[in-house]
């Protein structure tokens, strides 16, 4: 990429035991880019630690590979089951670890802020985000729902954590440092 | 201590976001050993990754400076409040992603176990619990709450993980390889 300016490469994590998301973006002036994504599964089979260390190791490779400089992360929500409710606050308490460890800054967004950034309103469907993902990217293909989740989650970051349909909405002007 | 065979260290942990207590105890041949306790506090104006931050640093300061060869980690109960639960899931996914950051064989153990481990029966009061562990470790003082729950849990786990109340019902022949 020949950009004026230094590109900012953002980490988004969509946090789970089962599967983590991520998604890597790259912020040029006011231009993204698609840089990675994937997920990281882990073994139903194996223990808990077990699990959360082949998250870690898992984010910890992704992070060796590709060097983001901020990262961000979903702000889960609490499950009809208190058992997954638990489960899932591991998954993302590791998630998190995972990140700080590596010393990068970790913001953290709600759903409605991810979508409100992606689509513009908060009550978009997962199918209407992984569309403006495609499209916000250039992307030939849809990636993985997880993945999607997570680039989502980066785009928001992009974006200084500001919804584009609540920018408009109270008439503030997007200042260049903050978003995109 | 001069007992014969080698000394293991175990460092029990009792997670939580506020405070997650720690206890390490060494198990010489049949002998337990108070070794250390404490509490890492976090502050709660604090965001949640530097929250995370603060258990990740202090859990890894308590390694590096008692060098414990095993841990143990109490399993949590799902609370009343489900936003309570997720937090205190996110703040033992990072104290277990501490453990097995620093290599540390991880052994989970219900509030059930620990009791039983420690007290002999699962219905036993906190402060049964606490009087058992200062006993059992020849203290002259009660250790703070999360301190006494980390070390009744790094004594479950010197017990091989059986209650000793559960072994004498069952019966079973204690091997020295597992329990203490």
């Amino acid at each position: 990429m020949q950009k004026a300016g230094p590109a900012l490469r953002i980490l988004g994590i969509d946090p789970g035991l089962r599967s983590t998301g991520f998604g890597l973006i790259e912020k040029s002036g006011s231009t993204l880019a698609y840089v990675a994504s994937g997920c990281i599964r882990t073994e139903s089979a194996d223990s808990l630690p077990q699990r959360i260390k082949t998250l870690l190791d898992g984010i910890g490779e992704v992070v060796a590979t590709y060097r983001p400089q901020q990262a961000a992360i979903e702000i889960v929500f609490v499950n009809v089951n208190p058992q997954s409710t638990l489960l899932l606050g591991q998954a993302r308490g590791a998630a998190i670890s995972a990140l700080v460890t590596a010393n990068l800054p970790v913001a953290e967004y709600t759903a409605l802020q991810v979508k409100q950034a992606v689509v513009g309103h908060g009550k978009a469907a997962k199918e209407q985000v992984q569309q403006m993902v495609m499209r916000l990217l250039k992307l030939s293909g849809a990636p993985g729902a997880d993945a999607a989740d997570a680039l989502a989650c980066a785009i928001a970051h992009a974006h200084g954590g500001q919804g584009l349909g609540a920018l408009a909405t109270a008439g503030r002007r997007v200042r260049g440092g903050r978003l995109l």
